[in-house]
């Protein structure tokens, strides 16, 4: 049986796994990426674990490996300057995983791996024009024009997270100041919680301090009716709703997807979210941009999403092998 | 000989011209958008104009009708809403050409047109991936991402003039608040320009009214060392240089391309441009991306950029036409 591996690279947890060409992940993994002190060291481990696993499975055959990253760059196989990772510089991802496999090695922006996993299984496979955004530890994007990814001069389009929306906002990690990640993410809901939950001592959320609060405390403290959670979850709708908007105004997408963590707390976002979406975007793209949750497995899109990437690299190539008889 | 007529209707002028294959305009003139009421008298004038110039010339064989136009729909014909024309509503614009020409009619957004006239007749010839920005009343854009024009899901792609940079800033003609365009283009100089040249009665812009003052007035006090007048230069430089740093996070092109009436001021736009854009934008992107004025010539880029459109739209119907036989 011909399978891909699929392996996504976040700030906190490195999962993978074997995608057949249904959309079906066979088996998957989960390790802690900042147990890594190294990138190579995290590619030998993973390197070792995938072939393990065909070795005890002996009708597997791998087709490729597929692997979605933040900041990476799709022409040159590399990982630079990543802001949510501890690696820093410019890391040869794919070589370090070709020093193991034969098979073709594609790597790209973790929300571009996303939205090609929604064009190859999921929501958008009619979808020409469309948009991904995962909301994790950071805010990834992956858009779709006339549909093709948009890589970019250089691998490295799609980092909305990094576009501005409030001169002189929040520190993000990139160096610079009011990046749409630093509100709109897991982190960016966490933040605003530890400004905001001191100063309001009614607030379920004043049980946890600084460290503990996360997302999901967020979310659960929201789904229970907190009105500071609620609150928080309207900022960053908020927040997101501008970033979106002024995404929508360059490539003017039909869909906007969002993934990852964050979209676990489902309408308690969504609902202020297209609330704020359809106030703030531009007249001429009102009511006519659908915003929705992805529908992929929801433990394995990531997963998906790199699998689908080295499926559809094997798709591109035997079209074009067939074109060239 | 074969010929185009390149039209582009912007907020002040419309011009229209002849453009052969070569990229020359053998014909020009320039109409005010103002004098006509409705946007079909407008056409009916243009139709005229352009039947007796083929009269005249009776070797002239007009092979198609590109329009370049604010909030232009390229899949429909239409001008949408556009804030700076006069014209509100839904205008089927190639529908009241069609009344009177047989030949293609095509329109589309400014920017994209004069980014189809870099493709085929400018600087942009080998680029890929690149951003046309027009500075004229408003602030247009097109982004070209693997050589294709990106129009989106309605053909409304590429309004980076409305993205929102600043919460809550100058109001826009488009209803909502803080658009790029309300800064960086010549209504945005001119608004600068009223709000500071009260405070500064050592400025030269100081011996001209409100009402006086222009983007050509503002940079020839600037050329003649003029303070306050270079501070204004300077400010818009620092708005566009976000717009474009997060337009840059988005597509990532090799190359932005500025065309249009604030270009004029050459280097005293482009310098404070380039140090602020370097600031500005993301880390990965620095010292990549070249940021230049159009080569295209200075009075016709806009007339060319339209002729190129309707050229490319014959080179692609003889491309399809050839691949299928």
């Amino acid at each position: 049986m011909k399978l891909a591996v699929g392996i996504d690279i976040g700030g906190t947890n490195t999962v993978f796994g074997f995608v057949n060409q249904a959309g079906n992940v066979l088996y998957n993994e989960s390790l802690k990426t900042k147990y890594f002190c190294t990138a190579d060291t995290l590619v030998d481990t993973l390197a070792k674990k995938i072939k393990e696993k065909l070795s005890e499975q002996t009708d597997w055959e791998l087709i490729g490996i597929g692997i979605g990253a933040p900041n990476a760059n799709y022409y040159k196989g590399t990982i630079e300057h990543a802001p949510n990772l501890d690696w820093k510089g410019i890391l040869p991802f794919a070589d370090y995983f070709k020093k193991y496999f034969d098979q073709p090695i594609i790597l790209t922006n973790d929300a571009n791996a996303a939205a090609i996993g929604e064009m190859v299984f999921g929501s958008a496979k009619s979808e020409k024009d469309f948009l991904m955004v995962t909301l994790g530890t950071g805010l990834g994007s992956g858009f779709v024009s006339n549909g093709e990814l948009i890589y970019g001069h250089d691998g490295f389009a799609g980092e909305l997270g990094h576009t501005i929306i409030e001169i002189n906002g929040r520190k993000c990690g990139c160096g610079r100041r009011g990046c749409l990640e630093t509100y709109a993410s897991a982190t960016g809901l966490v933040r605003t919680a530890q400004q905001w939950v001191p100063e309001d001592p009614y607030s379920t959320l004043h049980h946890y301090n600084k460290t503990e609060l996360s997302s999901r405390i967020i979310a659960e403290a929201a789904a229970e009716g907190d009105q500071l959670a609620l609150k928080i979850f309207d900022f960053t709708a908020e927040k997101l709703a501008l970033g979106l908007a002024n995404a929508v105004a360059i490539t003017s997408p039909k869909m906007i997807i969002l993934y990852g963590g964050v979209t676990q707390a489902g309408d308690l976002l969504l609902k202020p979210l297209r609330k704020y979406f359809e106030e703030t975007v531009q007249n001429i793209f009102q009511d006519k941009i659908q915003i929705v949750i992805s529908e992929l497995d929801d433990a394995n899109p990531a997963i998906l999403g790199a699998g689908a990437l080295a499926w559809k690299g094997l798709m591109n190539t035997s079209t074009a092998l067939s074109a060239g008889n």
